[in-house]
């Protein structure tokens, strides 16, 4: 019987399974991220998140609004669920498509690079392309894992 | 040859399987829960939508507003993407890093748990912290299974 | 030992990969359709984004705008995230779950269909219910997949 623990034997396998924790444990850091500007910003959206702070008075109202730096950050939030939802899919498939263990790691050090590049390019913020072309990059190369998956088990 | 169809043998995969399914399944009902709101709201987004219930009029334009307990409802299901997506992926590899079944259970069930806690108290709303508590819950559970893996099968 | 890579010898496996590729591919491509309409509408929401192509000046502040257009893309792809995220998780335990091959395969066109015709109704855009129901069969195929896993592996 095949234990399902052997499946890690694989480096291409284990080589995924680092790169893609590594990025949902960087995805994670912005809720961490948001809620530190929420509070230092004094920008909430809840009532019941101000009341636990501030009473449920009238002035406690001036801190239901949105803040550009909250905003900054949750938009870098949706860009890194629009880009490594499909890295963990397609990432995940092209791992178990045999690849070159030296290609599969190149792949996945430079979607990790570009990702960890795009939210510092977000947050401090840089000047453009700079987050611009860290997109493009992981972008590219999650596209080049789906043309290896595709190419492999094509089942239509 | 190793069959696919073996792999749910395991244990600890299938106890996977079924709070991933679970969780996914009630991320799915925000979707449903959103739409009960716009409706008995009557607060939509899109003209064509309106268009379908109350034609192209002037008087159509009103229902084109956002409304308090859908955006509620919105901000929930997107906290469940941002949160139940590094779930569905380091709870994966977790499961296939030879977890003790016990251990592995009680992740995923306190996973589970905090996720269902944590959309109620959105809905309903409770005071804070108990929403706050639930998502930290949640997330630490996250980090923990991301430890285990990380120790696993590092392979940078 | 099992190697991974037999893993994608099974046919409904296949298939999933395919589909899940397909479907994920669809995803990303609304992250172009988005900067498209950003560059041909001029509505940005960065000012380090404005200030690339038209400089750091007040003229330069009308582009910091929403746009109608814009709006509707990011909503599409919203969408594709709360129904694409469920397809991929249930989709893979499904596959694991030994289902026949046919049916295996109608679920995952059907669901890969459904999700290309919700993008173009949200985007020609089409009159109601075209795009409502479009939305719904692709969460009916998830849900019936669901109810497979659960029924395959259920261990709470």
């Amino acid at each position: 019987m095949a234990k399902s623990s052997q499946l890690l034997d694989n480096e291409a396998l284990r080589a995924y399974a680092t790169y893609a924790t590594v990025v949902l444990l960087k995805m994670m850091l912005m809720s961490l991220i948001t809620a530190y500007f929420r509070i230092t910003r004094k920008a909430f959206v809840n009532p019941e998140d101000v009341a636990a702070s501030f009473g449920k008075g009238e002035g406690a109202k001036k801190y239901l609004r949105t803040d550009q730096d909250v905003e900054r950050v949750r938009r870098g939030h949706l860009n890194d669920l629009e880009n490594i939802v499909p890295f963990l899919g397609i990432g995940l498939l092209y791992a178990l498509s045999g690849p070159e263990l030296s290609t599969a790691l190149m792949h996945f050090r430079i979607f990790a690079g570009s990702r960890i590049f795009h939210t510092l390019a977000y947050l401090i913020p840089l000047p453009q392309p700079g987050r611009g072309l860290s997109w493009a990059v992981g972008y590219a190369v999650t596209i080049s894992m789906a043309y290896k998956v595709l190419k492999t088990v094509l089942y239509l």
